[in-house]
């Protein structure tokens, strides 16, 4: 982060202007003032802090770990979603999101049974050798620079920033810390049912309810902070409920097809609720000089 | 805290050269060195840090309310746990914790509907008035000196400090920053169930699951933190899967029927497990110079 341009990677324009106004307007003396404690930001992960597509890459890593289990044990290429696995559905695997009953199983038995700290040791092998499948580096190189810089800004200035992810608590938080300066206790996401037994934690097959989308956000943020954002970041309708809640509200658009990919599906009702409410628009063709 | 003697306010015996030598080991270049973001503490409220006798400071809370209740809606004097405030049926509030279907009634229905801060509100004004039955101060005063103390050690050598209550985390939040320098984000606990809609957060008549007690500790520092505790603290059966986990452990024993209260009920286990496992035992009568 530069001293003198803490937001170097962001080309002027709106987006910059209304965040640098901002955090002047929350930090310096003055009717906007809001004292350390209370400055909290929080942002949305998949699409937000990190590209999202072709797939998330949790679910690059349930995918590989499904083709595991069926490897070890094909009768289950009998059953959704491993069947889908076996047979490279890929069809029936790019509509999983609507496939909510074959997904939940699938995400919930893919490690149910095995101690935290072996999820951990799994996904960090994940990390340490998968690579995105479009660019081709990995996916610890595939967090977007300009977020990385506010990040590093709201740090600087104070906040206690910490991701709220849709996705996997436990898988996120394993390279929070190097991707993006976050540690550990500051990652709030969906998980699994855990359990204690004899000195150690045990993942279950179950979803804690609620899960951390759409109205689940406030309610993560709250139950882990006490708070509401003073400062949120999203991409997508289910990141809306959050931004709602939140002084400053600021929705990633991705409309760069060649940097990284142009899409508004699933962000439809997020953008129109950007121009009711106001919300800061970051597009990342308009506003970011580099991606990632 | 004193510079000389952090922990100055206990007397010089085997918990307090335990704790001054666990707390130098890890915090000095050597073998138990453990780097500051795996510095993680943390301790059970009621009848760790502050007192729970005659009755725990939320029970009272809850008391005042369903009386309240009552006096809106007379019709709830027919049923428990209502009734037995009515009635002033001291023999079933004191066997209150084995009542637990119409315990659990009277504390989701005591507030539910209304937003996190509407009942953050309601917590405060009642600290504000509130006075601790027998020694006639207010209960932010009952706090545990010596444990204070302890706590402020922990933060001095960079330790991330949670409380860890079974109790209410909504409840024990609105307190915590003034009496312990805790702040909001660091209280894991107990809650009922919570509901987004139109930009706020409102309770429902519902516990998250696991309550925060016996095997629900280590799975709530888990989700909380990504971590084990490195120094936890209890009191009681309730916090010995969380004493299980850490690498110190610390059992604060009720046996100063003078100053404060003597009683081992609820605490038997935990007792013999200090024994058997080695655990730090911190005799309020023998360590502590002073109580509150």
């Amino acid at each position: 982060m530069s001293v003198e341009d803490p937001l170097a990677s962001w080309h002027d324009g709106p987006a910059k202007s209304a965040i640098l106004e901002f955090v002047r307007a929350v930090t310096q003396p003055g009717t906007g003032f809001v004292p350390v404690a209370e400055r909290l930001a929080t942002f949305d992960n998949d699409g937000t802090l990190w590209c999202e597509k072709p797939m998330y890459p949790q679910a690059d890593f349930l995918l590989r770990r499904w083709a595991e289990q069926v490897s070890a044990d094909p009768v289950k290429a009998s059953e959704q979603p491993w069947k889908a696995v076996a047979e490279r559905d890929e069809a029936w695997l790019a509509d999983i999101l609507n496939q909510m009953p074959d997904l939940i199983k699938g995400v919930t038995l893919a490690y149910d049974g095995i101690t935290t700290q072996a999820f951990d040791d799994a996904v960090r092998s994940f990390f340490e050798t998968a690579e995105h499948p479009v660019f081709g580096t990995p996916y610890t190189q595939c967090a977007f620079g300009p977020m990385r810089e506010l990040l590093d800004l709201l740090v600087a200035n104070d906040f206690a920033v910490y991701i709220c992810s849709a996705g996997g608590r436990d898988f996120v938080r394993v390279v929070a810390e190097e991707m993006y300066a976050i540690p550990r206790d500051r990652v709030i996401g969906s998980g699994t049912t855990l359990e204690y037994r004899d000195g150690d934690i045990y993942r279950t097959a179950g979803i804690e309810q609620p899960i951390d989308d759409g109205p689940g956000k406030p309610v993560h943020i709250w139950t882990r902070t006490g708070r509401k954002p003073l400062f949120a970041g999203g991409n997508a309708d289910g990141d809306a409920a959050m931004l709602e809640t939140a002084r400053f509200a600021l929705l990633v658009k991705h409309d760069d097809a060649e940097r990284e990919f142009a899409y508004d599906n699933g962000a439809r009702k997020a953008l129109a609720q950007a121009v009711s409410r106001g919300w800061t628009v970051a597009s990342m063709k308009d506003d970011f000089k580099t991606i990632f």
